[in-house]
């Protein structure tokens, strides 16, 4: 018998860990994408620009009523890690799937685009893997009804802590607050990420979400989050503030870094040293507004793991940004790192 | 008992049959969308700007190479009457499909643009619905390779004639000769057309598909085909012609209506008139060029079956054209009727 003594490391030449720029904790999810107008969204009742969870027959039922779609993969903090992933950095995912076609198409994609994804794989039911029905308008504007399926029980038990021990930045999206079991697993992320050299990030997501978890929101970013990510409808719901001025000020007092976008007005970096604006990078055609502000931070993410100053880190986003709005589906199309390449952002 | 004497007709005041412009027949497939480079067309043995038919296993291989996708529906007939129905025209589809998640969504997408798709549905099985995996180059050519699935047994018990029989128009689309089954079908078919008011149109569909079934085409072309579309090294294919004039001089002889599509070049119109030229419709950036003959299609298809001039119609060929190729994926994005009224090109 053979006994080996604890104190005394067994020493199997393990290679060292692949360290990852990113890894983002969310829902995965399938996104069914079709043109409408503002008539379906009020008939329907889904306020516009925001996300609504629905259940499986809701979901049917909006999605005969609209038109024909594209599918593509989606899920916020997914958007971003492919981002980082088309820059050229190393990202990891982490989400639930069922063992069905759907989930099969978001492997396949976030795998391909070049993200290590550590998959909860249930097995297919009746639920069946996540997917987002967006309705894009004439103004390009994003309305979304979101049918979690599995991914809705996402919890500690999915969460794979060895990739985000290799994170240099753990990057959580807000819509996980309205997912019960999957806040113990956000909890368990944070602390593994700091145990570590590990720096948390959390995108705020939707306004509504964030009216729904506010002082949820506030605690975690006061507790825990190096980063942020909102627009101005989040931010100014997080701090109650009826002014994007008056939120910003609030967000000083935080002593955090912060990305604002602003929409076609670009975006506002805060930090500890003080504020920059950052301009957006013009588009021909802005045709479906989904997906910027995950794109906005798969470049921001990627200056900032790549020892870029902020301000250059924001024309990064930008730049990503730019790119998704300018077709339908909230992934990249174009590689990123070849356009960051071609207007001299990376070299 | 009652005894109906079948010389005396028992009307139960049927309402008349809804007619419609265009029924298309064909394989409906779900589109997985990939941009990539030469080398992976290479790599694959897929010769550029084909169509090739494969097994499950293949497609999966295939999948498994390609890089980050989107899911469009597709199909090259079903492409053709959702342009139809884009337009404001009325139209219906024939195909085959499983009952599974793919086939779920080439129906929804066929039936949410105002196509009457009358499906052969068989229960889910291993091949489940078929789908086409699309690689686009950087010069926006596609390469193709499909499993067919169920589609591939798509035979004479599949065709609702009933369908036929309220077609101005019953569109082909040339893929269907790969499949033995189908061939009786489309005699079928083109019988019901021609028993009533019908006219038979046939797309050449591919280059190496017509190098495969040449002489059927020509047989079927010559004894029942009113109007054909192909592009130059179709029609080049169809006559073994080594330049296209050569082809198009035969095509005059055949004395039926052809549309010839030439890429960025636009289009001839050959009658038994005369020829005329259309030039193509410039668009601010080529991204995919699939769909770019079956949106043509559309577009002269509605033209003729409302009234048109061979040159107006092609020039909404033209018109369709240009919007698919906008964008990734073979279906129109925008709404086609709107585009053609800004353009006066309907009113």
């Amino acid at each position: 018998m053979n006994v080996v003594n604890d104190a005394v490391p067994v020493s199997l030449n393990p290679k060292p860990p692949v360290l990852l720029d990113v890894v983002g904790i969310g829902s995965p999810l399938l996104d069914v994408v079709s043109r409408s107008d503002d008539a379906l969204l009020e008939r329907l009742g889904l306020p516009k620009g925001s996300m609504t969870l629905v259940d499986r027959d809701a979901a049917e039922a909006i999605h005969a009523s609209m038109g024909t779609t594209i599918q593509v993969s989606g899920g916020s903090a997914a958007n971003t890690v492919a981002g980082v992933a088309s820059l050229g950095g190393s990202a990891g995912f982490v989400g639930r799937i069922a063992d069905d076609e759907i989930g099969a198409l978001f492997s396949h994609d976030i795998s391909a685009i070049g993200v290590e994804f550590e998959a909860a794989i249930v097995p297919s039911t009746h639920e069946g893997s996540g997917r987002c029905l967006v309705i894009v308008t004439e103004d390009a504007q994003r309305t979304m009804a979101t049918h979690l399926g599995v991914a809705n029980g996402f919890a500690l038990e999915d969460l794979d802590q060895g990739i985000i021990e290799r994170a240099q930045i753990t990057y959580l999206e807000g819509y996980l607050f309205d997912q019960a079991p999957a806040k113990e697993a956000m909890r368990a992320a944070v602390r593994v990420a700091h145990d570590g050299y590990g720096s948390v990030a959390l995108s705020l997501s939707d306004s509504f979400c964030v009216d729904r978890h506010r002082s949820d929101f506030l605690t975690l970013i006061e507790e825990d989050v190096e980063l942020l990510f909102a627009n101005e409808d989040e931010i100014r719901g997080l701090f109650g503030a009826t002014t994007t001025k008056a939120a910003l000020e609030a967000l000083d007092d935080l002593g955090i870094v912060a990305a604002i976008t602003l929409g076609e007005k670009g975006c506002v970096v805060v930090t500890p040293s003080g504020r920059v604006e950052v301009p957006a990078v013009s588009v021909a055609e802005v045709i479906d507004t989904n997906g910027a502000g995950d794109l906005f931070a798969a470049g921001f993410l990627y200056g900032m793991t790549h020892n870029y100053e902020p301000v250059r880190s924001a024309e990064l986003g930008a730049l990503c940004a730019s790119e998704v709005i300018s077709h339908l589906g909230a992934r990249p199309q174009r590689d990123l790192r070849e356009l960051a390449l071609n207007v001299g952002l990376l070299d």
